[in-house]
C-alpha cells in the first residue's frame, strides 16, 4: 500500500500516460516509465498509476481529463511529432476543452531551425492546447508543453530523457522518498510471517518482497521504502532482528 | 488507429493489468509487456489497453472488473507469491464476486514439491479465485490460473515468459498480424504528405511513423500492419513509389 509517512504531508501523487501504437503491438519496448518513476521519487512525488493507449484522439483525450482530474500532475509521453498518427496535442486541447492553436514563439524557433527546408509539417509541431505554457530551463531552451498540471512529452527516449530535469525542477522539492532493501537465501512462504509482524507495526513504511529466480546472489529482496528516513531505517532494522542465524546476505 | 482488416472478422482485444509498487517507484522496469504484446500479435490478438496500478487490492479488482468486461481477454502480471503485498488472487476474487478457496489440486503440487518444509505461506499460493479453471500444456505442468476471460500471471519475468505459452495454445488460432517496414533518411515533417496519402487509401492498414534521434542508419522508420498480408504489402508499396531518388534506405 501507498501509505503517506505520518509525520509528513502526504506526497503528491502522479500519473503517466503512455501513447503509442507501436508499444501495444510489441514492437518497441518503452523506455521512459522507468526514468519518469525514478525521477519522481527523487522529487518525493508518488506515481500511483500508468495507463498505455493506442494514437486514438478520443481514447487519450478521455485519458488525459480522468487521469489530470485524479492526480496532482500528469506526464504523457508520445504522440507529440508532426505525423497523423501524433494527436496527444489534439487530444489535449479536447481534454481541456479548449483548441489547438499554433504557438507563434514555438513556431519561430521551427522556422530558424528548418530554415528554407520548413514545411507545414514541421510547423504542425508548434501546435499547442491553447493556454500551454512552454517551461524551459537556460540549460534547455527547446520548451516543454505544460497545460495545466498536464505536461506532454516526447516518445522517443533520448528526447524524454532531455526534457524531464525541466519537469523535476518546476515540481520537485519535496522530501525524497528513501528506500533500502535486505537480501535473503529465504523463500517468500518462510518470509510471511516475520514481513507481516513489521507491516503491522510500521504501517507508514511500504514493505515490498521480491523473489529472484535463480540467482545465486540471493533468493528474495526485501525492500522498506517511506520518505521518514529514520522509520524506513527502523523498520529495516526490525525486520533484520527477526532473521535467523545465517541471514541477510547482504543489507542496503 | 486499430481498425480492423475489412476483409476479416475484427480480431479479438486484450487488455493487460501490471501490478507492482517496484515498477511504479522505478525500482524495477517492466520486462512483461512487450512479450505479451508480440505473443498476441502472433496470435492474432490486438493488445488495446495496459493499466499498472499499485499493491492495493481495491484498485487491482476495479481494474479487473472494467478490463475484463471491455475486452476479449485480460492478463495480469505480479501480485501472485504468498507475502503480504500479493493481492492479485483476492483482488480478482472481488472482482469476479466469488470467495478466494485453496484449490485442492495445486496445494497437493505445492506440497509435494516443499515436503517437509511446506509452511502456511507456501500453501497461500495454492488459494485461487472460486470457480477458476488451472490451466496448463504437456510441456508446462505447473498450471496457470484462469478465471473467465481472465490470465493471473505471476511478474517474475522468467516464469512470465514460461507460463505464456499456455496462454496463447488457448486464445490463439487467429490471422496473425503481419507488420512490414520502411526505412528512409527523410523527417517526419518532409513524409507527412505522403504518408496522410497512404493513410486515406489504405484504412484498413495501420501505419506509423517512428523518428529514430541520431541514428547513423536511417532517420525515419515508416510501418505498416494489419492481418490481411497482401493489402499490408500493397500500402507499404503504394507508400515506397511516392519517395525521391535516393529513398528509401531500406525495405522489410
Amino acid at each position: 500500500m501507498l501509505v503517506g509517512d505520518m509525520s509528513l504531508a502526504p506526497p503528491s501523487t502522479a500519473a503517466a500516460l503512455v501513447i503509442g501504437n507501436e508499444l501495444l503491438s510489441g514492437k518497441v519496448d518503452d523506455k521512459n516509465l522507468g526514468v519518469l518513476a525514478r525521477g519522481l521519487r527523487g522529487a518525493g512525488v508518488a506515481l500511483t498509476r500508468v495507463v498505455m493507449v493506442a494514437d486514438v484522439v478520443e481514447l487519450i483525450a478521455a485519458e488525459i481529463r480522468a487521469l489530470s482530474a485524479s492526480h496532482d500532475w500528469l506526464f504523457t509521453s508520445g504522440g507529440v511529432g508532426p505525423t497523423h498518427d501524433d494527436v496527444t496535442i489534439e487530444a489535449a486541447a479536447l481534454a481541456f476543452g479548449v483548441r489547438a492553436v499554433i504557438n507563434p514563439e514555438l513556431a519561430a524557433m521551427i522556422r530558424a531551425h528548418y530554415m528554407d527546408r520548413c514545411t507545414d509539417g514541421h510547423l504542425r509541431m508548434a501546435l499547442v492546447p491553447e493556454g500551454a505554457v512552454l517551461e524551459s530551463t537556460p540549460e534547455l531552451r527547446w520548451p516543454t508543453v505544460r497545460i495545466g498540471n498536464t505536461w506532454l512529452l516526447p516518445g522517443i527516449p533520448e528526447v524524454f530523457r532531455m526534457k524531464l530535469p525541466v519537469v523535476l525542477a518546476r515540481i520537485g522539492g519535496q522530501p525524497a522518498f528513501v528506500s533500502l532493501a535486505v537480501y535473503t537465501n529465504m523463500d517468500e512462504g518462510v518470509l510471511k510471517p516475520l514481513l507481516d509482524r513489521v507491516v503491522f507495526a510500521f504501517a507508514d513504511v511500504q514493505v515490498g518482497s521480491y523473489p529472484k529466480w535463480s540467482d545465486p546472489a540471493y533468493r528474495t529482496k526485501l525492500t522498506f521504502d517511506g520518505r521518514d528516513a529514520a522509520r524506513v531505517a527502523a523498520a529495516r532494522d526490525a525486520f533484520v532482528a527477526t532473521l535467523p542465524a545465517g541471514e541477510p546476505q547482504r543489507i542496503e
